[in-house]
């Protein structure tokens, strides 16, 4: 085992060995088929646990393109047989999301916003309660706009906060509003700090992230179609955000954290901060990583 | 012209002849370039009002396959010369959103939720200001769940309302608050519901679109990953709603309509409701009256 691994072991994986995703809906088993509408699959239609019964880690990003070639380059570092090009969207029947399984590695799209993230994290969460998963890490991969970071640094959430730098998330349930926690689990990102310390000109921190519900008024671009601010009012609202550990904002953070902590899901939310270029390749390493860790854990109990 | 074309003429067409799309940004014409970076265009290098000055009608839907069928049908209606089956996505440069042009209509799809439609809707209105556009009427088709309607209802939406069935979108501008107003154009409406009553089978209300960020636990379904209420409570909620004169639920209309007041766009928001079946017939046939109508009034005027 290489040192690199060794001192991204950790000290917790037995804890969430065989720990089951946990459904929070007494309804569900009761019900004769479970429609995933947005995958386009089904209890009675497909058999979930023969499909999917051998995930252990679940990425997720916005764009389906990039999750496709999220997907071939695991096929790629995992040396799996067949050709990655000839991969296939398992939800090809909805043009909703993507989502690509490779080896014990799902891949899947969730689009722009909370939302949007919202309605594939409800219908991931039955999908692997269904196929009886166990001990699965869920991440997300994106980028986000930075404050106060060079472009290139990776974020490692702490915590997602909302518009006020909350930690929390307000779900609003028949009408009514309640609030979710937002903290993120501390072992894993830690294990994932401790990685990046060992790679070369790879900035990383861990922050809070910030989460908007809106891309230009809400994070205070001044190139919008909207905007009723200055550039002085910008700054400050920026350097206040700084000041309570903001690092960087997106726009699915607090739901994904508030859904995993919920559902008893280790989640784990990395995005680069960049402007304009897309990039991927800290995240892929950190979980390329990762997942040699776990499968030496594996191996060696 | 058919009586049924005379019948929604309507009174106020010439009001907005003439009157261009209103971005409310003091910097936006001081900028060197403005890109809109999820279409994949940009004011530098592609040449806006060329390719797009002569769009008179903008249809929206959240799905990139049935906005190239609507792109495809309307291609056909108006005969247009070419292949309709070869059409290009004009944003092919991102997968962000998909957008056609036929003609003087323009199909963009949106993808889920308001954060997902707000930025399609920013950037949308910046080209259209960028084109030099005028007299553009912007129409939302999609489905939606009914409430106290038949399955294939279509619902006309008078106003958009928040989960307390608030006329009104709460906007965060640089961590404040603020709210808009979600009435939508009230002539058009009126004019597609005379069209609707020309046509047979096809029931059309007005009515109140309620607008959620969450499709489970939201809309008081019970087959979400999280569910905490019981089906007594769902109703009751739903029964509620109807008093308050929701008709229809989904998760876009109210960042729709406020964006539609606030840069002067005659907004329509057409919604059929049905629980799986995808049907866009009739806001295809509304819009190819409407289309006939414009095209008989400015050929004539």
């Amino acid at each position: 085992m290489a040192p690199i691994l060794l001192n991204c072991m950790g000290n917790d994986h037995n804890e969430y060995i065989k720990q089951h995703v946990q459904v929070k809906n007494p309804y569900l088993d009761t019900m004769e088929e479970d429609i995933l509408y947005h995958f386009s699959l089904s209890t009675k239609t497909h058999n979930l646990p023969e499909m999917f019964g051998d995930i252990k880690f679940v990425c997720v990003g916005g764009s389906a393109n990039r999750m496709k070639a999220f997907a071939q380059f695991i096929h790629q570092e995992l040396e799996l047989p067949g050709n990655p090009e000839e991969i296939i969207d398992i939800c090809e029947g909805t043009d909703r999301y993507s989502m690509y399984k490779v080896g014990p590695v799902l891949s899947i799209s969730h689009g722009m916003g909370v939302p949007s993230i919202s309605i594939m994290l409800h219908e991931l969460i039955k999908l692997l309660h269904h196929a009886q998963c166990r001990d699965v890490v869920l991440f997300r991969l994106g980028t986000s706009g930075g404050v106060g970071l060079a472009p290139g640094t990776v974020v490692i959430t702490d915590k997602a906060v909302d518009y006020s730098f909350r930690p929390q998330f307000e779900q609003v349930v028949l009408g009514k509003v309640i609030t979710r926690s937002t903290e993120l689990d501390e072992g894993v990102a830690n294990e994932l700090l401790q990685c990046s310390s060992e790679l070369q000109n790879i900035p990383t921190v861990i922050g809070n992230t910030m989460c908007t519900h809106d891309f230009y008024e809400g994070q205070g671009r001044l190139d919008g179609a909207l905007c009723s601010f200055s550039h002085a009012e910008k700054v400050e609202y920026l350097r206040k955000a700084y000041e309570a550990g903001v690092r960087n904002i997106e726009m699915e953070s607090t739901v994904f954290a508030a859904m995993c902590r919920v559902c008893g899901l280790k989640g784990i939310f990395l995005t680069k901060c960049t402007i304009l270029q897309v990039e991927l390749l800290y995240p892929l390493i950190s979980l390329r990583q990762y997942w040699s860790l776990k499968t030496y854990v594996v191996q060696n109990r």
